[in-house]
């Protein structure tokens, strides 16, 4: 049996033909993005799928998308695609253009599935993959599923408090997790401080351009003592909301993933599994892993959903 | 189909005869708990279980325990019954001296199981029970199940951090809610002041006796300042460790019981619900109930228990 998945991003949509079985991937399509509009991003979908797999192969198709996607499949809002701005049931109108079953999920949740499956989360029964990069994402793998939960919102660890009253958050919150490990908050906080008089070899780089991981990590590199501090916090935070939701799930696995740790790597996993703000119960067994998943995690994740959707419950 | 339900207790073991489907209970036998060590006590609830059920109506046999019970059923510890130091499988035994099928599990997450299908968690796919007593207990009802996890020490809410290097728990842990929002807590940071100079009208009554729900709460109607200030603490401790574990799990009701809730009532949960530390996305829809069972949830949710052991999966 074969299914498809399908990743749609922000600035591409990736296809690929897989083997659930084995998770091995044959073929691949893509495209830039529509910025014209939802309606040509279905669009664009089905001419992917009829492009990778003419003779339909594929049983059925799976589809992530970068937002909001509610458990009965109704993509409320993507935050990264032009013109996305209002709930739209994209199942039926992609079952047409397809002629095939489409099931859809959040490509976070995805990702974390395919690391489940086939990447850095194989064996376990639970896993949490937390992707650190502008922002911080979540996943959550329960008994071998993802969990969605009422509103579909389940696993967004990135908004969890970690510290009361603490650094404001891109959505408004206070102290949430992401406002001190996402690469925006990161930056953020030091552009506050260089206004603030505390200038930084960091901010001296960046100046009025956008930071970048690397730049985090030459600063690193240079001692900057203000990178140092912003890092350590970053870290703490991540050990802090990691061990809790170790903690009240039980789990025993965590996969870190994300452009902020694959730029640094084990060392930011064996940072976090060290630090002291390691909450709960859940440190002493709990075993942190780098994700092992490539660029393909949420179009693979998404294939697999598909299977999934065939299985008898 | 009748089903028994135990509850054992630090000081009691309560057996009742439960019909799964109302929930409606119909006779109860209790006994002091033996403080000679567990094999006593396994005879004693079978010794119960003969008593009130001498024709086996009943099918099935659920058991609750204070303490840390694995996914597998074997007790590990129980805090408060004397003598329980080594891990026993005491479902064989108990089987073979009740001659029916036992299951057991631990007594916090079978009062969350009956305060979901009978009590406050009612129409929910989804519950967090909140105990909030001499310590903080909880359990997770997810999907309509139990939250065992990998260990079976899921739902534990007391061990999340919400203060980085805050208040020394009784685990050994800092910043847990615990160590905020259980009475024991309170009352350790309160003798802790009091040793440091910050006398207050709490410890004033208490003196060298054991501080008590009452005394917080005459306290508090006295306009005491030091126990003002420590329940604004507790109560934004469990606003915020609820917030996030609505949050990751996005879950839509918790309840709240045990023996400080009972004490404050309705009021401590409006309390918590308007917490400023409220964290997550999870306040603006989170439904926060004061549970409804009364003192026999544990056993009424080992019954249930024992009932859904049966059922086909």
């Amino acid at each position: 049996m074969k299914t498809i998945g399908v990743d749609v991003g922000g600035t591409k949509i990736l296809c690929r033909l897989v083997d659930p079985e084995t998770g091995k991937a044959r073929g691949r399509t893509k495209a830039r993005t529509p910025k014209s509009g939802p309606a040509d991003v279905l669009a664009s979908i089905a001419e992917l799928v009829a492009k990778l797999d003419p003779d339909h192969e594929a049983v059925a198709i799976g589809v992530g998308f970068p937002g909001y996607v509610r458990p009965d499949g109704v993509v409320v809002h993507c935050t990264n695609i032009s013109g996305w701005d209002q709930p739209i049931d994209v199942g039926p109108v992609l079952r047409k253009s397809t002629g095939r079953p489409v099931v859809v999920g959040n490509d976070v949740s995805l990702g974390a599935l395919a690391e489940h499956r086939l990447g850095a989360g194989q064996g376990e029964q639970d896993l949490l993959a937390v992707f650190v990069g502008t922002g911080v994402g979540g996943g959550l793998i329960l008994d071998g599923q993802i969990r969605d939960g009422d509103r579909g919102l389940a696993g967004e660890i990135g908004h969890l408090t970690v510290h009361t009253n603490g650094r404001l958050c891109g959505c408004g919150g206070r102290g949430h997790l992401e406002a001190y490990a996402g690469k925006a908050g990161i930056e953020r906080e030091a552009r506050r401080l260089a206004a603030n008089g505390e200038t930084s070899f960091l901010m001296d780089m960046v100046q009025n351009g956008s930071m970048k991981s690397r730049h985090v990590h030459q600063a690193l590199e240079a001692g900057d003592p203000v990178t140092l501090r912003l890092m350590t916090e970053a870290v703490d935070a991540l050990a802090q909301a990691i061990g809790n939701v170790a903690t009240i799930l039980d789990i025993r696995r965590v996969v870190l993933g994300g452009g902020m740790t694959d730029k640094f790597g084990q060392d930011f996993v064996d940072q976090i599994a060290a630090s002291s703000s390691f909450g709960g119960f859940g440190s002493a067994k709990l075993q942190l892993r780098l994700a092992e998943r490539m660029d393909d995690a949420g179009a693979v994740g998404a294939a697999l959903l598909a299977a999934d959707s065939l299985a008898p419950s």
